[in-house]
């Protein structure tokens, strides 16, 4: 994520009641021994485990392991030495890739705006050999790729082995057996749930590689799609409690939390992030009529939606034109985000009107459903255009308005396939860009009834990531151009990436 | 040192019962805690430590602490952020030196024959501060610079503070009490001392950077010096048994031992590192009277020299015109090393009569001391030039050839003047190049009664490392070029090493 909407001076105001219950429901972490790679190269060429143990190591060469699947943990390597005793160190550099193709790239040469230090290389000096050398960080990887930088004339380093112990607070054993006939629906389902598990951590991660932090928008997506699958609890529970135990002194929630050493809001509001939290409570109560969190956090639930449209909504029940600025969306310049916020904004109503109406308080029941509506008939009146038969957002046509505004209800009738085929074929119209975003999409055709269309996007989108040797979904994907990163490199994109993880969802509720 | 006389096929033949006993004196290290380096400068601005922590890092910013002395041990960052909460791990680069002129050479531009694993130079990422991060190798240095490779645009890091836990198996309280008044004679004692406790470690090693290593020639010169400071006898013991305990199938030592995982000669032998064996035990019998030394050494001390006897001495008591292949004497490329050896071998065989002697062989000590007067009156007839009124080896005039023969008493009366004024002013002769080889020409003027050269050599040679701002005395030292590396940059140099150490002992001894 952008650092986007950054507050000023920013004083956290932790509520230690809720933190405490946060802190009580800190999941424990599974632990899976993945005891070797199941194929590697040296210098180039391939050999198996076993024989990479008969193939000593000089300065400059360099094995590359590929432990056959993407993992998320902690890294062991057992190194001895050929030829004479170890008279220097060994002096190894360790590369580690979620995808084959980020080993071509140079860290030296990444000159990015996101931090270097995400990019996972470490050096290493070793002064005696033979040994278990346990690294001390968690990585997200599948290759690992160990060049030696040196040791000395007398002696080579031998890979006797490595493993990875994964770690993940989700359970395989709690997914529900699937029939799935298609062989691409059942990859992607697969993926996808590999995604999700990768990410389901002490808190639900966006990517594990990168930022390994709890953002609210990719905690509604991640939720949904455990609900079918592993069905984490509590640890959705837990990242409810984290946001609404750090919000803001004027009561708004941060668009990610902190978890270490303390609970800690980050200093940035996403609006869009923020007005989804009655939706992530209003789903979760759906499954699990959990009374304690729907007493702990309706309140800063209504808060969230409250805020926005005290400080965001004109008195015509529109959202202001500059919304843009503190909103989401999509990773996108040239996006006008006030009637995809608008769109949001609807959906936080009905999900504070139904959070109301568990908590028997049909008064504000009643005045959410009725905001609700004053908002989406301002919505058709102030983005609708009769010429283009399709929304505006500050008269740019962007297939983002369409989407939220349709998932808001406020699309007319039999209006859907025209508008989306308008914004997505119109040249110049803002790209969708994220998965994030293409979930969202789906989700929109879907609901407008589209369901061959909402298959085939979701086959072409999340397959092209397969297609391109994915394990698990990514962060970022241009079906025409699958190494781009908005980065500047991919070595530091996130292959694994929560806001991705949703195809099991849609598959299981939809297409099977 | 460099690896010479490297034996094909070495098989190692360790003697269990000998290395019970080096095991059981294993020393106790002893630390003391350094808890702050004494200044410090950031982006070459001069701050003190206390005012370090108000001076937030950014990505690119440099802190070099100095920490007043030279120091061998372990190394804690006590590290913090400022800004925002830390959103990305803190990538550094630590950077130890023992000389501040390291630390203005890259080690990528390192291309020299010695492994750049020695260069003391660590990245790190760490994923969550504030911490306390101790790092898990030991290091030589005064300095130590931190380079913030990178952060995030919203945080900095801070060093709250940075402490050394030095490490030494000697004692500082063991030292006598000992009045210089001179105060160029005083700092080169107390450098000298520095130099060998930071050696005083596990073994007596050659240099606490590098080779962190039990040499036997080091060994010797250590020895002798701790016998009139720290006294750490148990130690010499040790690293007595070790060469005894890890001989070669065929009885000789290795020129240098490795004591981890398990003891282990490397697949080294030099001659004169091998014959200094049995002059190494009688020295420590004179100290110490050691009955079971002596018992279990004397027999792995003689068959040192009787190997050489057997394999490298002609008909006439001549060291054959090859052996300098497997000698060391000094770094040198072009010296002729057989005179060198000659007299290394005669001191040998007077350590062994005075072994035989003291074990209560009176036969075997006769026949030593007939070896070593037929080997004395040889070299005589062998070396001595009545033309050159000098030694020559190999038809080359070289000091190494004067003082080893000088020290082993075939310096004809009143000529070691002129023959050494001869060597050191001969253009083109072999220059003498490290301290090692400075200490036997110290000693060698001592022994030819030329004490005033003697004391200003020392003070010369010694007090020049001083006046370039030394701690610790050198590996190498050449006064004419003080930034010179043997191996092809300065930042692979060893700036305390043990065969430097000698003054304390020549002062002692002969000077005060």
């Amino acid at each position: 994520m952008e650092l986007i909407s950054i507050i000023p001076d920013f004083q956290p105001r932790n509520d230690p009641h809720l933190l405490r219950k946060a802190e009580a429901l800190k999941p424990v972490l599974q632990y899976t021994d993945f005891p070797a790679p199941v194929s590697c190269r040296v210098n180039g060429e391939q050999m198996t485990p076993e024989s990479l143990k008969e193939r000593p190591l000089r300065a400059g060469d360099q094995a590359i392991l590929d432990f056959g699947r993407h993992l998320v943990g902690h890294v062991a390597l057992n190194l001895s030495t050929a030829g004479s005793h170890q008279d220097a160190p060994a002096f190894l550099q360790l590369d580690f890739a979620e995808m084959a193709g980020e080993l071509n790239e140079n860290p030296e040469d990444y000159h990015g705006w996101l931090s270097r230090s995400w990019i996972q290389q470490e050096r290493l000096h070793l002064d005696r050999l033979p040994a278990e050398v346990s690294l001390p960080r968690r990585y997200a990887f599948r290759y690992l790729r160990l060049t030696v930088l040196d040791t000395s004339p007398k002696y080579q380093v031998v890979i006797q082995g490595a493993k990875c112990t994964a770690e993940s607070a989700a359970d395989w054993s709690s997914v529900p057996e699937k029939q799935i006939a298609d062989e691409e629906l059942k990859r992607i389902y697969d993926a996808s749930l590999r995604t999700l598990y990768d990410c389901t951590q002490d808190v639900l991660e966006d990517g594990p590689k990168r930022d390994q932090r709890l953002w609210l928008g990719d905690l509604r997506l991640e939720a949904l799609t455990s609900y079918v699958s592993f069905r984490s609890l509590d640890v959705i529970k837990r990242c409810l409690y984290l946001f609404a135990g750090t919000r803001f002194p004027d009561g708004r929630m941060a668009a990610n939390v902190f978890t270490e050493p303390e609970p800690a809001a980050d200093d940035t509001y996403l609006m869009d992030y923020a007005l989804l939290f009655p939706v992530v409570l209003q789903e979760y109560l759906e499954e699990t009529d959990d009374a304690e969190a729907l007493a702990d956090l309706l309140e800063p639930a209504l808060e969230q939606t409250d805020w926005v449209l005290d400080h965001w909504v004109d008195e015509n029940g529109v959202m202001k034109s500059d919304a843009g600025k503190v909103g989401f969306i999509d990773w996108s310049e040239s996006l006008n985000r006030d009637a995809a916020l608008q769109g949001v904004l609807i959906l936080s109503l009905d999900a504070c009107a139904a959070l109301c109406e568990k908590a028997g308080d049909g008064k504000r029941k009643a005045e959410y459903e009725e905001k609700a509506a004053t908002l989406r008939q301002a919505a058709g009146r102030a983005f609708w255009s009769e010429k283009e038969q399709c929304f505006l957002s500050g008269g740019q046509i962007s297939m983002h308005s369409q989407v939220w505004l349709t998932l808001a209800g406020v699309m007319p009738e039999g209006k859907a396939k025209a508008a989306f085929d308008k914004a997505l074929n119109l040249p110049g119209a803002p790209k969708m860009n994220t998965p994030y975003m293409h979930h969202y999409y789906v989700a929109a055709l879907l609901k407008a009834g589209l369901k061959d269309e909402a298959e085939a996007h979701l086959r072409a989108y999340w397959g092209s990531m397969l297609n391109a040797g994915a394990d698990t979904f990514w962060e970022c994907c241009d079906p025409d151009d699958l190494s781009a990163s908005p980065y500047g490199g991919m070595i530091v994109n996130s292959y694994c990436h929560a806001w991705s993880c949703t195809p099991a969802y849609l598959i299981d509720k939809y297409f099977i």
